[in-house]
């Protein structure tokens, strides 16, 4: 049965340097009120970057005349798909000093499309970076190195459809590139709903999430996309893998799992059945304050390892609560949600908050229903997370430095790592700027073993040097994670930013079991080089 | 902070040819009285089978002194490993003609002396079969074939410490070899419990289960052990994997996710750090009763997809109530419980009887508290279920054929799917045998999207014939789990009775991927050959 999209946001420009659609960028006078207040940083914003000035040359490779009317080397397009959304990212463009632009842009619209498209790149050894929304925060979808004759970005956004509805099972065959908001308008009008919302839904695509395990809407239980994967079909080099539709299985290692979070380097992810969600008739938020951010980690934990299950369970530091407007009095924040679309959830809010009062968490009265998030704390910190990534744009326009990571350790852990980051990458900012860093944190998702903690770090850079800056403050993270036994990431993924951290992570015999599956699926190793495997280029 | 094992059930002897404890296996009057419910079993029971009798020669190999003192040829060792527990075990066994005993018994109590029998095993082409409690129902712990110039089994049960627990973060690091007792005796001091608990919990250990992805405890969400893994250690022929402890990680392809289900060919798991829970503290459960099966069906796919996540929701069709006692009127029997270590369940419970209503079910009394199963229907078939395997060896000495099998199917083919069973394996069995079959069915977990079915088939046998027989509704089963795209095995594993069904489930580049992480972890190919890959050999 398939839908139509209702809701296509093809048709709003997107900015090919920075975050989103372009008339959502923060404009001058935006950029110079953020940057009032931070000391240090430029006297006015940086211009915006052209397309004209870049370095656009003619593509190293020509595809066949039966693939020409897939693929383009116009420079806006090749611009477009020459770096994801990191600061890293966003400040070459604005230095001028991009990542390498890929000589052709492909858009298949099926699978014999991509396997063509590979088998044509195999042969030629042009490097193909599979590209949904292009939101990679982790260098994801840039080419870096020098091994191959051409640099093809696979974009998957013309393979956006939601093929066939099972409302028995409350599941749906969907197209990799369909966009968040793509999909969800189509499963719409079914009642039904993926109800996968990460920052970047409006600009990332369930490939995108599968290849990355990206985490979503729920803060406990099923925080990864992984948990919503019945069946995938991946294209590979050497054939098309396509796992049955399955609830479960004990057959062998899960096949499914070793696509997802792949990264586009074993295969392309060209379709995917996924568990759906009825939309929640019943709602209940709340928020709790406390004076001792250690004391509301404590709250937390019993919060997730009872089983009340809350949709969302975000800890906010009081730089963190003070950025989204959720707090102004220095008071960590706890945003809690419930939701269900079978009983009310009321009850489960009422224990949690039993639970938050205990650690000495002040509980602003609960509130329930549709539009009850409406000028609390909970709606000031929802409409602040999607405005979040704009402004860091308006800041690295204004010469600061922005940095995001995230990351999960077990409990046992999690207080001193959060110390240990505040302190060390604080230490590593002020080193590398001499100006003094803002660290925050927050917890995005929680587990009955562990968190995920997410952390900011904002500081004014030295104009011209913002790359190596942020180099800097990305290597002092990743050192502080490695000796506390954090990973690497728990949902942006690896990437080339993270390779270093990965490489130390990741068990030596399960490297060796991956490049031997690289070694056979992907036997010319064109498939997004130097991303999980290969040689890493910084 | 290792504890000290006070539940150990070494000390009561196991049965090395049937199900379970010696003690518990039925005597020859209670063979007889299942004979007489089943016409054209035996006149008298089968004799219990004697070690003495078994072809048992000479080692094959000899390891070297240094390896001397972990190793035995004893023959009441070699016949204990020499096969797992399925009826075509139990039946060759009594028969006089059991699968290859092993050449040599190991019982490894570290790391290191796996690794170095691993390493010996590679020079001198010796197959190693890991052994856990050897419970498999599939072929997983025989060897078959002759391709190696002796076979290893490699028991872990020495290694059966809870090394560690880590009370803030809710977990233990536990060695793979602990039997489930043996390790619950450990955890039971600290108020914790890892509760999974599979029919064959006392015959079966953590690692046997990690890396069979066994289903346990829980019939809803967190249904496999492989939702309480926060990581593995694995001993390989290429080196140790060693995972790093976390509540979830999205860098990367999950290493852990590689091993869950690798069924000892990638690898010796020997330590795993397990999420754990507290013990309950509130319970409710109850029993509903259906005139109708696919009305029950409807209910408890209901149930499935609600958040009420219930521990237990077991949906027994009239035969299988029947069996157990849980019903004596013909009636389908859903027997659900909840339980929390939070708040009461009774609540969960009353939503749930509701929707079970809307669907024709009639819910005896609920029941809360502890004890309140006990002369209830939860109760008895609480009590069958552990029952169960040693009367399937009873029927076995009375020369019945007995096929237990399980799988998994999207909801929208689980009604076609049971019914094509009830028919396809009935007529399979009545022309094997040329008696009528009992075909009985229940579900054992369950999901928003999809269920687990599990089947009981029951024929008498032609003596001498079991083995072909039991080949023969084997093959009907695959044939049709395959055809209505069930998975071979929800919770298993595929050994070497799964093969075909599993080869041809498997996606083809998956199985290259496997075979080449084959050839990377296990280059001598001595890692239980014929187990997912290799030559299979019925």
């Amino acid at each position: 049965m398939p839908a139509t999209a209702n809701d296509h946001p093809a048709d709003r420009p997107r900015s090919w340097w920075g975050w989103g659609y372009a008339d959502a960028q923060p404009d001058d006078a935006e950029c110079l009120a953020l940057g009032a207040l931070l000391p240090g940083t430029l006297a006015r914003p940086l211009p915006l970057p052209r397309i004209a000035d870049l370095p656009i040359g003619d593509p190293g490779a020509t595809p066949p005349a039966s693939l020409a009317h897939l693929v383009t080397a116009d420079p806006a397009e090749r611009a477009a798909h020459a770096m994801g959304k990191a600061y890293r990212d966003v400040i070459r463009a604005l230095r001028g000093r991009p990542g390498r632009i890929p000589d052709l842009v492909a858009r298949p619209s099926r699978d014999q499309d991509v396997a063509d498209l590979l088998d044509w790149a195999g042969e030629h050894a042009v490097a193909v970076i599979p590209f949904g929304g292009g939101s990679s925060v982790v260098g994801g979808v840039e080419y870096r190195g020098d091994a191959h004759r051409a640099v093809l970005s696979l974009d998957l956004t013309a393979m956006d459809r939601v093929l066939e509805i099972d409302t028995t099972s409350r599941s749906a065959l969907i197209q990799a590139g369909a966009l968040g908001p793509v999909l969800e308008g189509q499963l719409r009008p079914h009642g039904l709903t993926l109800r996968h919302f990460p920052q970047s839904f409006e600009f990332s695509t369930l490939g995108g999430w599968l290849a990355t395990r990206a985490g979503g809407h729920y803060a406990t239980v099923r925080t990864h996309i992984d948990d919503f994967v019945q069946s995938l079909r991946v294209v590979t080099p050497a054939g098309t893998s396509a796992s049955w539709r399955l609830p479960a299985s004990g057959a062998g290692p899960s096949p499914d799992r070793l696509f997802l979070g792949s990264e586009g380097s074993l295969g392309v992810i060209t379709e995917a059945w996924m568990r759906l969600q009825e939309r929640p008739r019943h709602k209940a938020a709340a928020s709790v304050a406390f004076t001792d951010f250690h004391r509301a980690l404590d709250a937390v934990r019993d919060i997730a390892r009872s089983d009340l299950a809350p949709a969302n369970c975000r800890l906010l530091d009081p730089g963190e609560a003070l950025l989204s407007g959720a707090s102004h009095d220095g008071s960590t924040v706890l945003v809690l949600g419930f939701e269900s679309a079978t009983a009310p959830a009321d009850d489960r809010l009422a224990t949690a908050l039993e639970l938050a009062r205990a650690h000495g968490g002040r509980a602003e009265p609960p509130t329930a229903g549709r539009g009850a998030e409406a000028g609390t704390a909970v709606g000031a910190w929802r409409s602040a997370f999607l405005r979040m990534p704009y402004l860091r744009d308006g800041l690295a326009r204004m010469g600061a430095v922005v940095e995001t990571f995230e990351t999960a350790a077990t409990w046992d852990r999690v207080p001193a790592l959060i110390d240990a980051v505040r302190t060390e990458v604080g230490a590593a900012a002020l080193e590398a700027t001499g100006h003094r860093a803002t660290v925050n944190c927050r917890l995005t998702h929680v587990y009955p073993d562990g968190a995920a903690p997410y952390f900011t770090v904002v500081v004014a850079g030295r104009p011209g040097d913002e790359v190596r800056i942020w180099d800097d403050i990305k290597a002092a993270a990743t050192d502080v994670l490695h000796r506390h036994r954090a990973t690497v990431t728990h949902h942006h993924a690896v990437g080339r930013d993270h390779r270093p951290g990965y490489d130390t992570q990741r068990p030596e015999p399960f490297a060796l079991a991956l490049r031997a599956v690289k070694n056979a699926l992907d036997p010319h190793h064109v498939l997004n080089p130097g991303v999980l495997l290969g040689r890493h280029t910084p």
